[in-house]
């Protein structure tokens, strides 16, 4: 098959630029001596999981059980989930994956550690655990170093349970911040007899900055593998790294200056992460996906010197890849314009 | 198995209230000779789509191919799928699904036309085709009653088409401007000579008011079946109207004011529709949806009297469901607390 006969919208995923995505971030970790575990979130596609160990990675970072049982079931065994399990359902589901594999959580709050140490107590594997921390973003973690010893001592203390030190998810360019809550908590840590030895730093946009958390043992990149709109805005890489597009065919050209594709928020998604518009339009970077129904993209010509027409095919970099990759069962893998084969999204879906 | 079973995120669908929902609009339309053509968009299910037939609709609206061809083999044989069917694929799949059943189509311009009309010049079953008309919402069609004309008569002139009437998409609101566009349109065509049998207007925003566009033989409502936060904001329905919740559990309570639910964009969307906010929380309704990461929504309590802890279930009212059910590869249908049966959103992800 031919990439013109393609019918879309799809997803298109250039291998040449996910390979040299990887490679160029294993790099800078092995030159900065800090471990790589990419979050899977952004392909969900085993196939790349493993080519990230390969490259040198320490295993991945899933963010649902779900997703780590479909990673676990392709081979891939070690996998951190920075995640809160709650509930018997996937509690239950984690002590079997925690029997099969080398498996780690998060925990924020003791009501969370008290269900981990009630489902493993009986386990003959302990399960790891770190602290998770809120170092700015805002959402899950403890809020001080103080909370994050309190908790770490309460999972030392829990059989069944094994403290391995703190993760947290920063927010974007708040290095200074992130590094002075985990150096300070692994300090604490290990004044009280504990040992902190991962200490898990995440996020894309900051990735070429993660020596300057020099707490951090581990940092997890998601995005990296194939880039988006918002990275590129981050200055993360350029538009020739983008390795992730949705090909779409112009259904319509109602008035001189506005055009609509078949890809809409079922393609791009909503996700605007405080962009303008909804996507970069490779071969139309003057245009403006101006909104998204769900079937619809309507793009504003009014800037482009040359205009598409009804028929014509574009290729899109989403705001936001990993979102994208969640909406389709299927991408297509190429090389230049050249379609190696289609792959199945293992990962998608997978909710809990 | 119970509710208090069903792990999280997971969609719930109230049948009381779907049966409920469909059959006040039927009525409604029965009561000003309005014929129904419900979009399947909505709930994606064939039980569904086959109830809406059983009540009155006198057949169904997708939006993609895709999930016309899910419905025809589950035996739905009335599909109007208003949109620009462009390019090889898509035609010849077209093609095959005309010979299966009744099916219309619209376009927008010569170019759809001239595409639809060489693919169906050798068959002996035409095309059925509505022009399609932007009465006011900036989306796809024509944007005046004489364009619309032009390519009425295009159609009407065309080996293997056949000219059926107009179609819109209406902007909210702008009920006056629609009927003055489709009656003109309507009575230019007559004039002309053609036949435009049937003129269908669509949307559930102004659903209630469907009757004022007196020109429209047909309604096209989607969202009405399930109704959602956005929908209630326009005085469609009620909060106990609203069949489709979200039920998602508190993963973390990182301070006072601050719950996270394990509820993300990856199950109530990014969109807004306007709103602030990703969605009404049933048992919390002073409580804020701030933000969604993929995995995570983030709430705001600091307006809530009580508030959930660690573990606790909430059922959430997303802004717009018609996105929910095509992130989930099934929904659990419920009759109040009782769980009936898990359903496989059959033409969910029919991206093409």
């Amino acid at each position: 098959m031919k990439l013109s006969d393609v019918d879309t919208p799809a997803v298109l995923i250039d291998v040449d630029r996910v390979e040299a995505n990887l490679q160029r971030f294993q790099r800078y970790a092995n030159g900065h001596r800090l471990a790589v575990r990419p979050h899977i979130k952004t392909h969900k596609l085993p196939r790349f999981a493993k080519r990230q160990i390969e490259l040198g990675a320490v295993g991945i970072t899933c963010q649902k059980l779900g997703e780590a049982e479909v990673m676990a079931d392709a081979g891939i065994t070690d996998i951190f989930l920075p995640y809160n399990i709650v509930g018997h359902a996937k509690l239950d589901r984690l002590v079997a994956l925690n029997a099969r594999i080398k498996i780690a959580v998060t925990a924020d709050s003791d009501v969370a550690i008290h269900g981990l140490a009630e489902a493993f107590k009986n386990s003959t594997k302990p399960l790891v655990v770190l602290i998770e921390c809120d170092t700015g973003m805002g959402r899950c973690g403890v809020q001080t170093p103080d909370e994050a010893l309190a908790l770490a001592k309460l999972v030392d203390g829990s059989d069944g349970l094994s403290f391995a030190g703190f993760m947290t998810f920063p927010k974007t360019g708040s290095i200074a911040q992130t590094e002075a809550f985990l150096s300070l908590a692994k300090k604490m840590a290990r004044d009280a007899g504990l040992d902190p030895r991962i200490i898990s730093n995440g996020g894309s946009p900051d990735m070429w900055r993660a020596h300057e958390v020099t707490s951090a043992t581990e940092h997890r990149p998601g995005t990296y593998i194939y880039l988006d709109r918002f990275q590129v805005s981050k200055g993360v890489g350029t538009w020739d790294d983008c390795a992730l597009t949705v090909l779409a065919t112009v259904v319509s050209r109602p008035t001189e200056n506005r055009a609509v594709i078949d890809a809409g928020s079922k393609a791009l998604t909503s996700d605007t992460l405080g962009l303008e518009g909804f996507g970069r339009i490779t071969d139309y970077p003057d245009a403006v996906i101006t909104s998204l129904s769900e079937e619809h993209g309507v793009i504003d010509l009014g800037a482009c010197a040359s205009k598409p027409k009804v028929g014509d095919r574009l290729r899109v970099i989403p705001n936001h890849c990993c979102v994208v990759s969640n909406l389709f069962d299927e991408v297509i893998l190429i090389s230049g314009d050249e379609i190696i084969e289609s792959a199945r999204v293992a990962a998608r879906g997978r909710v809990d």
